[in-house]
């Protein structure tokens, strides 16, 4: 069993564990716990001797955690970079915050759900911490204490919830965010195009298959919501229904309105046909179906959003992915304007999803956003004066709007990628291995290390006094090294080093005062 | 005043209360009591103002953790970039493990002072987790979880103690490891000399002045001990007093030998004939030095130490600031060979501990170590099978060395440097700015933008329908963006852009089917 498999069971053994003690607390029906009690004891088995002979030292990383080894870190470096790239390829500077913040800054910004998901640290006297959940309120804590109102800023750095995790669909409790906001009053649309834009550039340059991204306009859910009936009060809860229409058939959805929010069955008829619009129209032009929207006219008359304009400047940018959704109801309250979100239809699919060597992955086909964002112009006010403040305290707004992605996602896909087109993933960037041929060359290997070393270049030795050729070659083979310099006393007496393309195995003498130069050409030669 | 001297003045006062506190616990002395209130009271004064008008959330960030903004962050990642290119030219590949560990995976490995530093995570269900304190103990874990017996790795992340923090000395409670190691069954020393020849690589590149590394043995260390009557026992508590004489002359050491840790008068003279050999020959070579402290009979007989090897593997990969140092003491109980500290003795040197504009910075003359490491053969050994484990269970060692370099202080002596040789430090990479010259012209600068954005390069505008030139020329100076290309409706006309080198303010007109190979030339030609 590889450790993922055990991990896994492990984390199910555990869950299994939690809901017998609650039902027990419960008092719950004891031929129901036996049941469960005996599928958790068969669980147990099947861990068996994996656990055993680990002793008392219990090996395992926290729940709903991973290491990354080095494969998986090729990959998260490769999905990084594209990431780094696009955000300072449009000038964004970065910054960094604590893994940790004081309680308090955290403390109602995530709603009810989000609230009991944040790790505290244990009080060991001073303040009281947690962990943060993720990088936009930190980032509104950093503008506002240094009292920022401009900035276009990346951040990538790992977030922590106390999610009920799901590892081999990514979804776990220490993940990555990459964010990219721009804080600052601006009359246009543009900074919103470019968070776009960016979408589109890293989704494209991953090379992950066909995607789009959803947009909408929290002024027009608020027109469609209105024009139904439903108030101003409802607009959370009622959003948290539409939202679901990427996963549930339209009728379910209208079910838990009528029954669960309030609506009639006269308002989510109404609502039905505004936000399916683009189910009914699924390849209808953007400026199309916003001007279809805008002929209902309860719509018309609430809608304040500006028809078009983002639309447009999203074609300026050259961004073909966006498709207006009048169904996209993103869940965070903090979101003032435009949201996005993007998705990868096709990801995944045919992709076998059983252990890949190092870790096990995995995701159904489709695995929900990719990247998601949007307006939020009140956070960072909110942090300055709460909303509550009363009287003279001087309330200033810092507008932002930002875009995240959801990088682990993003790692599964291309590892599974990886795996489908059997690419072999490097782990290192050795360019050169020193070899010997025959015995007490150590020294002699050395000195050709530190020259090399010295001249920037990346390489490798043996650190045995006398290993055998064939070790050291198939080392090379194994790890992708391309060149090798073997060292041998025949080639010392000549002068020469004999190098040797790891691929093709052709060698050849080399003097060793053309040595660098013939490197340097020899490896810009197989790039 | 600035936000880092807020932050000092606040951990103060907070340091101030805690004692307060805990002299009422103690039912101190009322008088001194009431003192130490009004100096907490006239601190509080300070702060004043600053404190007032932040209203009811305090805009902090966690004792002894800071931000880092746009420029702090190309320092730290112009520093982190040298010791990563340092780690791949040696070939490592790279891990990344969780931020919490199991509780007991930590528990018991960082002696009874480290121990009490470990940030616990508070229990809410669940494991018992805390925070790691180095990424040592993880890696051992990390390599006994697999079953990893052979592997080079580096592992760039932050790691948490909850110690008193000096912030001003570069002193945090999250801060940055940057850690190599080597683990492998190798006769020879050859990883430790390849850990040395690091050290010497990347603080040589950083260019922070003269450096040099101490070397030292635990055998050496074990032999000098026996030899002055100080037994096994003993061995970790001589060490934390002899540690201690890079700071304090030898006669306050001797003191605390004698007194402290029960040596005679007898014993120190000797062992003071060891350590401070280097202090009494401060220019002799290493093997002429290590020859010396061979002479004395006693250690002679006790020390397993293969003299000189060591020192003559670092001269062949070119390492010459090797300093073999017998008193050097390294506090860690479980470095099990060479032990070694890289020190800048005149870091800093001459720079204004001030505020420097971000954030107030500063050491005093003089770091302490920058990089610190060893050998630890049986670290990973204990968590595949603890050392109390009896009877059949296998023990697999995996011997292991590595260096750890202390980033948070080479972070201060590049921004000092930074400082004294007022080098302007750009936080963005953009190369060309569009700008517009009359109104109206948003959809040519966006559509511009596009074109270029999709070659690759890094390009900004600014987000208003109708900028102003000289206020876009200003940000490009301001930002040291080296480009600026300037949409006119003339050159529009004409086919042509205008060109505009921000430094030398040299215009020329480029016609647009030639715009993209001019910059890549203009932009080449300025590196």
């Amino acid at each position: 069993m590889s450790e993922a498999d055990v991990q896994v069971l492990q984390s199910e053994i555990k869950a299994m564990g939690d809901e017998i003690r609650s039902l027990k607390a419960e008092k719950a029906d004891a031929a129901l716990i036996k049941e469960k009690i005996a599928a958790m004891l068969e669980k147990k088995k099947l861990l068996g001797d994996g656990q055993l002979d680990q002793g008392k030292h219990i090996l395992k990383t926290a729940k709903g955690t991973r290491d990354y080894g080095p494969k998986s870190m090729a990959v998260r470096e490769s999905v990084l970079k594209i990431v780094t790239d696009a955000f300072k390829r449009h000038g964004a500077e970065t910054i960094d915050t604590p893994v940790f913040e004081l309680r308090e800054v955290l403390m109602g910004k995530y709603g009810e759900e989000g609230g009991k998901l944040v790790y505290d640290l244990q009080d060991q006297g001073g303040e009281l911490l947690s962990l943060r959940y993720d990088l936009t309120v930190p980032f509104a804590r950093y503008l506002a204490m240094n009292k920022i109102t401009n900035i276009k800023r990346y951040h990538i750095a790992k977030v922590y919830r106390r999610d009920q995790p799901v590892m081999t669909r990514g979804r776990y409790r220490e993940f990555y965010q990459c964010d990219f906001d721009i804080a600052g009053q601006y009359d246009l649309m543009i900074p919103e195009a470019e968070c776009l834009k960016i979408v589109d550039e890293v989704l494209s340059k991953l090379e992950i298959g066909e995607f789009n991204i959803k947009l909408n306009h929290r002024f027009i859910l608020e027109g469609m919501f209105a024009a139904c009936g439903a108030g101003a009060d409802q607009f959370k809860t009622v959003c948290s229904s539409v939202d679901k229409l990427d996963k549930l058939p339209w009728v379910e959805v209208e079910e838990e309105l009528i029954k669960d929010k309030g609506l009639t069955k006269e308002n989510t008829e109404k609502l039905g046909q505004f936000v399916r619009l683009r189910e009914f129209n699924p390849s209808m032009g953007n400026v199309e179906l916003l001007d279809k929207l805008m002929e209902f006219e309860d719509l018309a008359k609430n809608a304040r959003f500006k028809k078009g304009v983002l639309v447009n400047y999203c074609s300026l940018f050259g961004v073909s992915t966006v498709r207006f959704d009048p169904s996209l109801a993103r869940g965070l309250d903090y979101y003032t304007g435009a949201i996005y979100e993007a998705v990868v239809p096709k990801a995944l699919e045919g992709v076998s999803l059983e252990a890949n060597g190092e870790e096990q992955k995995g995701l159904p086909v489709g695995v929900g956003s990719v990247a998601a964002g949007g307006r939020y112009d009140e956070l960072v006010g909110n942090f300055m004066a709460p909303s509550g403040t009363k009287g003279k305290e001087k309330r200033q707004d810092v507008p932002c709007v930002g875009v995240s992605f959801g990088i682990e996602r993003l790692f599964a896909i291309m590892e599974a990628k990886m795996q489908i087109e059997q690419l072999q993933v490097r782990t290192t960037e050795t360019e050169i291995y020193i070899a010997s041929a025959q015995k007490n060359l150590l020294q002699e290997r050395m000195k050709l290390c530190k020259i090399l070393w010295d001249e920037g270049f990346k390489v490798e030795l043996a650190y045995k006094a006398n290993p055998k050729l064939l070790t050291q070659l198939q080392y090379c083979e194994d790890r992708l090294v391309p060149l090798v310099l073997i060292v041998g006393e025949r080639e010392l007496q000549d002068g020469v080093v004999k190098l040797r393309n790891v691929k093709t195995r052709v060698e050849q003498d080399v003097p060793v005062n053309e040595l660098v130069p013939t490197l340097r050409s020899t490896l810009s030669s197989l790039k």
